[in-house]
């Protein structure tokens, strides 16, 4: 291990840390909201332990996969606790943990909340929270790649911050790629804030509402979510957008580049697709009793369908009260989650068809055992190696899921309100059925639990190798300055 | 596609069926309890059918891994068709589904019923319906190469019939193969019986739990399942012999033949054992608290944990109405099921084994990318083929539950009932949580949902691949008689 690259680059992290919290911080002095303190102090901390670490000047500036991997999981931990400092300055949360699991889930874009009253919190605070989703849905390591000298081995911390089976270098240089992908998210973010500007909203909401559905969050300043505004515009304007953001960042590249033909023949697109509208029609079909009539079931249910597929979370009815076979498509679209590449979460569709393909040639092997095929997407061979990896990160998802279940129900909450607590977390939603569905929050769970939920929120977001390398022993045996 | 040696071989299966149906045949004749008619009609049919279909000669005897496969499909779900006859013919169930649903149950020994009141059944049925769970339990297709001539491409039936990751052999003649372990499976049987009566069971009942609990199938002829008795050396006897059952039939065989050090190196075993004695030890404390008490708790536990994990489906309690840990531990032992090569079902507990190891190996190259490790189970290597189909095999496990858990909740059940109702099909279990609890039963299910659980349980007990190459077009393409 190359202890001194991951603790001065942990440093650098905790530094963009501190200089992101200088936006809530002039938030909160417009507002004069005495929230500012918190953010002084916070800034304070964060940058001056971030320096502190930056001071350990390494031999070796090479990323290797395994330091790359070990930053990335260190990193995206210690985000969650300094990150929780002007929460719990701000003395509006009652414990430490509940300040960790609100960054936490800001952070991994989950948007799982611990408050029971959002709309009493300052502005500067508010602020924070929501563009603690805008991070993290781009990934930090992927603005500190943007910002950081030109260095070939950076492209292992693409690697371990990425979701999906295998990150996309749009162009040669890693630097240029992350830049590219950080302007077609700020350029979205931008166009997104002004339309709903134009919808009516005001200045602070359109800005709240848009980083949590640029990162694919989901935390709101409201109670109610999205809900609370009653206005359609807004909610057409969301649905879209959080559809968009579910897609695959790269492809947008491609759409720049002019290669239109590309973009409409990627195979996850056009199941992403898919499988959006034919939630929306079986939901539609399935609610339209209960809000009579076909217009507001189809409302609620494009608005749901999109919030819980591209992993937001956003809420505009109590879904927890509809149909089971609504309640349970949705379930099903929290596993699967958006594409790979994008700023939501989930298992990504592009494993379900991959998977999908080689199951299929497994079956057309009884018939031809000799013959040998490989599974394509989007015309390209994907290899072996990509296959069993992807087969086992399912195996690996319920293991986390299947552990995580029964440490959480040992509060002895239902175990519809236990298990889509850890399915929501793992997949990066926000709300669950039962006690964590749209109407309720998290605060009723013991800290235990919310240690163990902020834990499966980060291993999610990373896809948890990042998370499981810091179990190997070889990562803490040596002096960790050496 | 050879359809003829594949007509040949599912009308000789049926001809079987014919044969077996003449033990309850004789049992409502001792009883004179007027089912003898339902099988002297269904026998004639059966094996009517059976005979017209054998009449068919094939040119080529050899079974392709293809033919084996469509045979043990489509065997499988004409069993449940013809075996159902006898309760159609009895009038005592309400409709031909309904017949069917139970019969697959007692074949696949999942034991989950759709009858809301089993005493009342004449003795005859009651015999078939547990003697399906016997039959069911080793395999009718392992019982056809035990009597077959001679024919070493029998092989593929056994790779089609038999469960867990990769058949084992225990003689290098796999019909000598088939009679050693219906030897086992008989003699097993036997001494069960023989405890059962020393227990105090009336000889019918020794019977019906016997064949129940070696077939890991969990039909009861008390509506208050194993309950009912209220003998504790009954329940401790099923306890060790439903657990006994769950181990690979092969390891019995290397005992046979002395290997101690062998038997008692198997991995599979080893944390089989671990697990069980681990759920029931958390199961205990945790339930203490309802029955005042370590002893009772310990009881109950032990024979639901040994119960659910070896797939019977046994109950001596309502353990819809423990505590959520407990609930949640149980449903995960669902998902795992006992060890591969035994007459239990569920995904098997090799195959967590390996790709557990699989998943430390993928983690280790993060370290050592250069590195090359396999997987090794009790000392031996495992192939990475093995590996990637056993991750498939998870995938293709989750498919079938999403999508059955989809086209059940149309019925508009709680979630938790839907869901563990598909759980406890696939896994060849019984019992569920909720609606389906041990003190429910599958009755309220729509027709429809009948047929999709049969379906379940079917494709669960062959672990897909025999139903999923049902699917392919060129099993149906050329004229069936060719």
């Amino acid at each position: 291990m190359n202890h001194r690259l991951i603790i001065r680059s942990i440093g650098n992290v905790l530094r963009i840390e501190a200089i992101f919290m200088l936006f809530p911080l002039v938030v909160a002095l417009i507002n004069s909201d005495n929230s500012h303190w918190a953010f002084l102090w916070s800034i304070l901390i964060t940058f001056g332990a971030g320096t502190l670490l930056a001071f350990i000047k390494p031999k070796d500036k090479n990323f290797r996969t395994r330091d790359a991997f070990v930053v990335a999981g260190l990193s995206w931990i210690l985000l969650s606790i300094f990150g929780a400092l002007p929460f719990y300055f701000s003395g509006y949360f009652s414990s430490f943990i509940d300040c960790v699991f609100e960054t936490a889930s800001g952070f991994t874009t989950t948007g799982s909340t611990i408050l029971t009253n959002i709309e009493v919190l300052p502005k500067g605070i508010l602020f924070w929270r929501n563009f603690t989703h805008w991070i993290g849905g781009m990934g930090i390591l992927m603005f500190f790649m943007a910002v950081a000298p030109t260095n070939a081995s950076l492209v292992n911390l693409l690697r371990a911050e990425s979701t999906g089976p295998s990150p996309d270098k749009v162009v040669p240089k890693i630097r240029e790629t992350a830049r590219i992908m950080y302007m077609i998210y700020l350029a979205m973010t931008v166009l997104l804030i002004i339309l709903l500007l134009i919808a009516g909203q005001p200045l602070f909401d359109a800005f709240i509402n848009a980083f949590a559905t640029a990162g694919t969050g989901g935390f709101s300043s409201m109670n109610a979510s999205i809900g609370a505004y009653n206005n359609i515009a807004v909610e057409i304007i969301i649905t879209v957008f959080m559809f968009l953001f579910g897609i695959n960042f790269s492809l947008y590249f491609v759409l720049l580049d002019k290669k239109f033909i590309k973009f409409f023949k990627d195979t996850e697109l056009k199941v992403y697709l898919g499988v959006v509208i034919a939630a929306i029609l079986i939901i539609t079909f399935n609610i339209s009793g209960i809000y009579g009539g076909i217009d507001k079931a189809l409302r609620y249910s494009s608005f749901q369908v999109s919030s819980i597929i591209s992993s937001t979370g956003f809420a505009t009815a109590d879904f927890n009260l509809w149909p089971t076979l609504s309640k349970t498509i949705l379930v099903l679209l929290m596993f699967s989650g958006c594409c790979a590449g994008s700023t939501g979460g989930g298992i990504k569709i592009v494993r379900f068809i991959i998977l999908f393909k080689a199951a299929k040639i497994e079956v057309g092997k009884i018939f031809h055992p000799g013959r040998v095929k490989s599974v394509t997407i989007s015309g390209k061979k994907v290899n072996d190696e990509t296959v069993s990896k992807t087969a086992l990160f399912f195996f690996i998802y319920l293991m986390f899921l299947f552990v995580s279940v029964v440490l959480i129900s040992i509060d002895g909450k239902d175990i519809v309100s236990s298990t889509t607590a850890v399915i929501t977390s793992l997949s990066n939603i926000g709300p669950g059925l039962g006690d964590v569905g749209p109407a309720g929050n998290f605060s009723s769970f013991s800290p235990f639990s919310k240690i163990v939920l902020s834990f499966c929120m980060i291993a999610g977001r990373l896809e948890f190798y990042p998370i499981l390398v810091l179990f190997a022993p070889s990562v803490w045996k040596k002096s960790l300055i050496k």
